[in-house]
């Protein structure tokens, strides 16, 4: 472990419905995974440095989740196989029902044991700042599961668009500025929007 | 010019609907479009090539199209803009009405004068040869608009997914091989999976 940081979660976040397991070091992401009481969804995240140091803990924590957050290149790493759809299904086979591939431009692909979605990136125009659009993504993602209370196919394709609905407005400004701003209204606005952007 | 290659139309070609200028050297594309007799709609295609050494005949070739494909990369060279959907917004002031933005195995981005249309690439696990996948895109988009012979909004939608469905067959096998022998009912098949894809 690089630093002395092992998070120790209070009581009432022990029993969230919902877990996601940030984008930290992978044993890390296991203690507080430990320390949930039964939680109805368990999601990770993580990024190419633990990959390539942390290959075995990371596999352990892919092996107790539910889905996994991570885009195109990490997931081919991980599988050892260049081809997006087959890596995917590989790490499912290793735990995840639900691999969440995250494409920054070109969108989302979600790959369920049954059935594959994708959605494209919301064309922006005015792109000031993409920090934190991935996060942005989880929470918009994992935000709309929590409403909702139900986990299926349809649930989970609403989920990816209004991940990326979130994701479209951080990037308009720097940090989480537009996110202290943004309405509602103009979220069911911009996923309306989404409809459109790839009817057929 | 690099050669004596200067193409002479046939009387009949001439006067066809749909004008496909392939990528070769805006000079010759010009030559070809002076040859053609009104035709409904013409179309044209460009390497990265052209945009470096030919940089003032792209852009008059530009001038007389209604339908520009070209790649992401292509797009924002020509344009001088890093933002996708700006710089197409830039070509389309040059001449074209549509602009589709080829990206691979990103799918497509379709820029017209009031919309805009993203499909995603088919998700193929079985990848043997992409060559031919931009080739197959236009013939299967302009074959559609040329079998329904309208130009609209909804029917370029459609042409976009078309384009998506024939390049999905090509990079299933080597050369065109797989067009040679995909029937049009699998074609309907995946143009039918196309929509489950992209549901919400």
């Amino acid at each position: 472990m690089f630093s002395d940081f092992d998070p120790d979660l209070p009581s009432d976040y022990r029993r969230a419905d919902i877990l996601f397991l940030g984008n930290i070091d992978p044993d890390l992401q296991e203690g507080v995974l430990r320390q949930a009481e039964e939680p109805r969804l368990v999601a990770m995240d993580t990024i190419r440095l633990w990959i390539d140091i942390k290959p075995e803990a990371l596999r352990r924590v892919l092996g107790g989740v539910d889905v996994f957050f991570a885009n195109d290149e990490e997931v081919k790493l991980i599988a050892g196989d260049p081809n997006l759809i087959r890596a995917g299904r590989i790490l499912q086979e290793m735990g995840p029902s639900l691999m969440v591939i995250k494409k920054g431009e070109h969108g989302v692909l979600v790959m369920g044991r049954d059935f594959v979605f994708a959605a494209p990136a919301f064309p922006c125009e005015k792109v000031v700042d993409p920090t934190g659009a991935g996060d942005s993504f989880g929470g918009g993602f994992l935000g709309y599961l929590d409403k909702v209370g139900k986990f299926g196919e349809e649930e989970v394709r609403r989920a990816a668009v209004y991940g990326s609905v979130m994701a479209s407005f951080t990037i308009e400004d720097f940090s989480i500025d537009r996110l202290k701003t943004v309405t509602m209204e103009q979220i069911e606005e911009r996923f309306n929007a989404f409809r459109k952007l790839v009817a057929f």
